[in-house]
């Protein structure tokens, strides 16, 4: 595994590569890698000659009070894994932007409420670096995580939308032996912030299992989700449609829960599928 | 030459060419093609091996009140001209957006003012048609006129921004034997209108023989400019930085000047390079 922090040297073997005929598959990260994020690039691996990993802690997605600043890092240990699922190039720029950057990239609808409402230019920020990301890499294929499902939406929608000849795989999200959903930030957690915070995944469990049971109603099965979240604050549940994410008053087909919620000074989010 | 409507078998073709080690040329235009247009496919032509020009009048960069329903049209003219320069494909999609399309791509700075200030969301549109144009047709070079000077620094700007492995060329603008701007718009000229519009670009003239016989500073330059202009109304005249559109207070470097006016209902614009 080579590593390359320079994106001109990381885009100029992009396009060689491809001109030789290989498939380029991409997994962009903000590193403090963990299963979940090795299940990305299991996914990848097979799916691509050349293999780009990438670990850049984006300001642009950060909002002023937000935890950039000390958003936990582990560039050795990052290392190892990326090497050890198999990724040929550990792209680890430092500046990624030019001093006087001034492109912005939107993406309405998909990033209407659930995070964008708490995290008012977040999904600006994502879909920005993702879509320069993009142009550096030169890739056939990229991975997202469902963890970040919004996002996930959000780049399919962008991808689409400007016609990038990229096919978006999601990978399913990965949860610890109890059941929290993997994410850097569960590093941040007490351990008594983190057993209430498997209340978060419950909470969808629940709702899902009324699902299955018959239970239709939106309000219904947010009521029974509310029930079992203990939380210092939920920032939001919701129930949305699994594509376009709008909210949903019924349950009839292919539909999501979402949760966000905060512990200390440490936020959280989760979904699963809802479908009956 | 091909004519191709349907963007999926115009990036299929791209991406083919581009696998086997064809070199792809881009003009994009809104058709009603004149000599300012024929002479970018004759800038393209030499730098490519597969040539595409589109046509397409793009909604998003007309504002409600502009002349997007009577925009002049003439396809079968714009196909034998696009023929005789060497065009490989003539794409003319009659819709290039999907229904539910929500990505805008937003180039901050260089579209502030001039025309940006006049047509709100006009460079938004640009940029946003600009964007999925190139994800289309997967240009290695792409070339623009000067005539629209902020536009051609904003896809400068946005290309840049989000690292598309795209060579963006300015094709010097075309003048009328009497020195008008060529303008798919001068169609709505009268006679009349017509003689008072060479106003425009004599004040550009007048402002850089003022410049080469010394006058620096822009307020003096502006003035000069300004006796000249015969418009029913002056949009702006303006002297900005060449590259980044920066207003300038003195001209010391590489400047441009830049008139916009209106006669009857035909906006017109005009700009020059006022370089010392």
């Amino acid at each position: 595994m080579r590593t390359e922090s320079d994106w001109r040297a990381v885009q100029e073997e992009a396009l060689q590569r491809r001109a030789r005929g290989e498939r380029v598959g991409f997994v962009p990260t903000m590193g403090f890698l963990h299963r979940g994020h090795t299940s990305l690039f299991a996914l990848a691996r097979p799916r691509c000659d050349w293999l780009v990993a990438s670990i850049f802690v984006n300001p642009l997605q950060f909002g002023p009070t937000e935890d950039l600043g000390r958003y936990p890092r582990d560039p050795e240990g990052d290392a190892a894994k990326a090497r050890a699922e198999g990724v040929d190039l550990l792209f680890t720029p430092t500046t990624l932007y030019h001093r006087d950057h001034s492109t912005r990239v939107i993406v309405d609808q998909v990033s209407d409420g659930l995070c964008g409402a708490s995290r008012p230019t977040h999904f600006e920020g994502v879909a920005t670096v993702v879509a320069r990301l993009f142009g550096v890499v030169q890739p056939h294929v990229a991975v997202f995580g469902e963890k970040d499902y919004q996002q996930l939406q959000l780049i399919r929608r962008m991808t689409r939308d400007l016609a990038l000849p990229i096919e978006v795989i999601g990978g399913p999200l990965v949860r610890d032996a109890d059941g929290l959903a993997l994410s850097s930030r569960n590093a941040y957690l007490s351990e008594e912030q983190r057993t209430r915070a498997l209340s978060l995944h419950q909470a969808l469990d629940d709702m899902a299992e009324a699902v299955a049971a018959g239970t239709r109603d939106a309000a219904d099965l947010l009521e029974i989700g509310r029930r079992r979240i203990h939380a210092d604050r939920l920032d939001y549940l919701e129930i949305r449609d699994a594509t376009d994410l709008r909210p949903l008053n019924q349950v009839d087909g292919p539909a999501r829960g979402f949760v966000a919620a905060t512990y200390g000074g440490t936020r959280l989010i989760d979904n699963r599928s809802l479908s009956s």
